[in-house]
């Protein structure tokens, strides 16, 4: 259809002109990405840069392979956990040494729900009230997160009077559960930007609103860090966890971080009191006493193959201003968006059944957007057979990821467009898309 | 001196004799161990090998680099976990499907000791009798096992009236406490293998009497896995743990292992109950529900580069039986401390106090040696900068560890040759030597 021609040649045209004024164009060469491959799955697992290779190969051959041992020495890997961390704290607005990576994600949200749970009754009992109960979170956070404070709370309730419990309640109605059980509640626990929706909440306000309830706020910063501006230490945030595999392009299940207001490190106890998180771990003393800085996080031994590869992929942003990142992000977002739209808009409506399924702008939204489609599993199938790696969450959306650093505006014009196609065609109702055997 | 000469030459005869009559010598070449150096520290951490330098590359540029997201199937990373626990299995004399790998060996000592508490509990409440509250280890267990008791305790202590408590013993006096306060016992938690001074307990018939009194026993194998026969579903233990950057050479922080006797598993509740630990991790349903196998152990996304590093390092001991290694650990360290007997012999006796800091004999202890020495630190030091690398454990003991895939008899001699010439001439007081400036 001629329209339909000119439409794609003056998309065209804008995307390359969006290419040639975007300051972070060049980074893409940073990646090795697969050809003919557009990755809007990056808020996933982030792709291979040229520096994590490198440094793979460095700590496994040249540290690992030649100096052995004397690596967690000559190489540092004893510190390798706070240079990590530090690195990190650039990028939400965390003091130095207020962020250590170590374990999961899951792991560390363990660590701080109960360390915060002690504080909470710490406070009680020197206020003489009683100790608050209450696990305040969002139905669709991201299971995980409500998961362990299910399994904490089974931990705690066994054989004692006070029952700690999870409240989990929808996005709109956060706001009031404060208000009307905030003396009740020990810790708000949400994440800032939603798995499915990419819906974000507003951190400072929530966290000023918790704070005048005496709660205690733990924030999962998963689908932030390195693409959002945060400002933790300014917002006087107590506690942050997050991930970096996803944004921080650090490797599959690359190590989590775990953030503390530096106030609360004094008073700090958390229950996972490894021998690294002892205050002199060589020594090998009979009884804890826990280091004095962010290192009291720390439990086991690090995987240092898989954090060293990922602190080679943190040295891309110390050029990188996260605000360029999240204006990048809100272009690329904006402009697949008005693609998809302008395209489905040349043909018949029924030709698009793609319904939005989060905010409709990009401005208000994390860097992703979210589809409803009763077959979004078998679209996203075909489109990673043509090509366009995106991915599925149960049980019907289609989750597109912009990662600024290597993605082109270009990119997004032909995901749009492959992506219309797939669906007006109708070319996901192939059998091998549509048998669900995938895992993720 | 020629009595020197003579005893050299016939020691360097028997330990080429050794070595011929071998039947693991080749499996040296296996491993890239820089030039000129002997590595008396695979205890501490395990070499690279050739398996394991080039998964690495294969999991960080083919896998990660090319198939991105789609490895999580394609490359089944999903059941990596499990996939690795099972060649740890087949070490320690476990069932199919009773090991995974993930976290750190102290994340894992955390999940269990809490199922083991919650089993406990259960168990009391059923038969109307008092919980029990103690914790039995033994006072110079590895720090770390004792400070996740510690933290367990401060965190379950909180507001309840139950209190947990570490009752830690000599080691000798394990026995007696399981018969006196046996009763009040909920789980016996040791170490097999003492990592400062390699003694072994009888974990067979520690096991038998601990379960006698209703006791569950959760075992370290930290210094055990890969070089010790184990037959843990024959002495039917409930619970172990172990590291597998030691004798499985899985790399520096590799994942730890944790293992669970079938029978306990329907029942068990571990708190640590992140996403990967579900029933159906990709519903993303609100609430856990645990899967039903070993895999409710996984708590969150696995660290895939060191995991797919030790999966790779596991395949060399598929040809290999533990008694194989088992023997020519005991062969090692009996010629390696024969040798430095027999040298000190040859010298006055003021010339060599090292005095040994373990069991007499090489088969009463585990695959290392100790020597207690006031200044056993800068001879650790003084002996890396010959070549030879041991470790140091505070205060005073030299620990020299015999790893049976990559050491030859003739590396024990000269070792041997080259620690007593330090100790003779006390090379060690150099200063360079004295200063205690390192972190392992």
């Amino acid at each position: 259809m001629p329209s339909n021609h000119k439409l794609a040649a003056d998309l065209l045209a804008k995307a390359k002109k969006l290419n040639q004024e975007d300051p972070l164009a060049s980074f893409k060469s940073e990646f090795l990405l697969p050809q003919n491959v557009i990755y809007v799955d990056g808020n996933s697992l982030g792709p291979l840069s040229k520096a994590a290779k490198n440094r793979a190969v460095e700590v496994v051959e040249q540290q690992w392979g030649n100096s052995l041992i004397s690596s967690w020495n000559v190489h540092d890997w004893i510190n390798l956990p706070t240079t990590v961390g530090n690195k990190i704290a650039k990028l939400i607005g965390a003091a130095p040494n207020t962020v250590i990576c170590c374990d999961s994600i899951s792991v560390n949200l363990f660590k701080l729900l109960s360390a915060a749970l002690l504080l909470s009754a710490k406070q009680a009992a020197d206020d003489k009230t009683d100790a608050r109960t209450l696990i305040l979170s969002q139905k669709d956070n991201f299971p995980t997160d409500l998961y362990m404070v299910q399994g904490l709370g089974q931990l705690l309730n066994s054989g004692t009077q006070t029952k700690l419990e999870l409240m989990s309640v929808d996005s709109k109605d956060i706001t009031r559960s404060i208000e009307e059980h905030g003396h009740r509640i020990a810790v708000l626990m949400l994440t800032h930007v939603n798995f499915r929706n990419g819906d974000i909440h507003d951190l400072q306000a929530l966290t000023e609103l918790a704070h005048a309830k005496g709660i205690l706020v733990l924030w999962d910063l998963a689908h932030s860090a390195g693409v959002l501006p945060l400002a933790l230490e300014e917002c006087e945030v107590d506690f942050a966890v997050g991930c970096t595999y996803k944004y921080l392009n650090g490797g599959p299940g690359a190590p989590g971080f775990a953030y503390v207001a530096e106030r609360l490190l004094p008073d700090l106890q958390q229950p996972l009191s490894g021998w690294l998180g002892h205050k002199k771990p060589f020594d090998f003393e009979h009884d804890y006493e826990k280091a004095a800085g962010i290192e009291q996080l720390l439990c086991g031994t690090p995987s240092i193959i898989s954090m060293s590869v990922l602190d080679a992929a943190l040295d891309m942003f110390e050029t990188i201003s996260v605000s360029d990142l999240r204006a990048k992000s809100i272009a690329l977002n904006d402009f697949f968006q008005s693609c998809v739209e302008q395209i489905n808009a040349s043909y018949s409506p029924s030709d698009s059944p793609l319904v939005l399924a989060c905010n409709e702008q990009a401005q208000m939204r994390g860097s992703q957007i979210s589809y409803k489609h009763p077959h979004a599993y078998a679209i996203c199938q075909a489109l990673i057979s043509e090509g366009v790696i995106s991915d599925f969450r149960s049980p019907d959306i289609l989750r597109i990821g912009f990662s600024p650093l290597f993605l082109h505006f270009t990119d997004m014009l032909n995901a749009a467009l492959i992506l219309t196609s797939i669906v007006r065609t109708k070319r996901y109702t192939q059998p091998q898309f549509l048998i669900k055997n995938k895992v993720t």
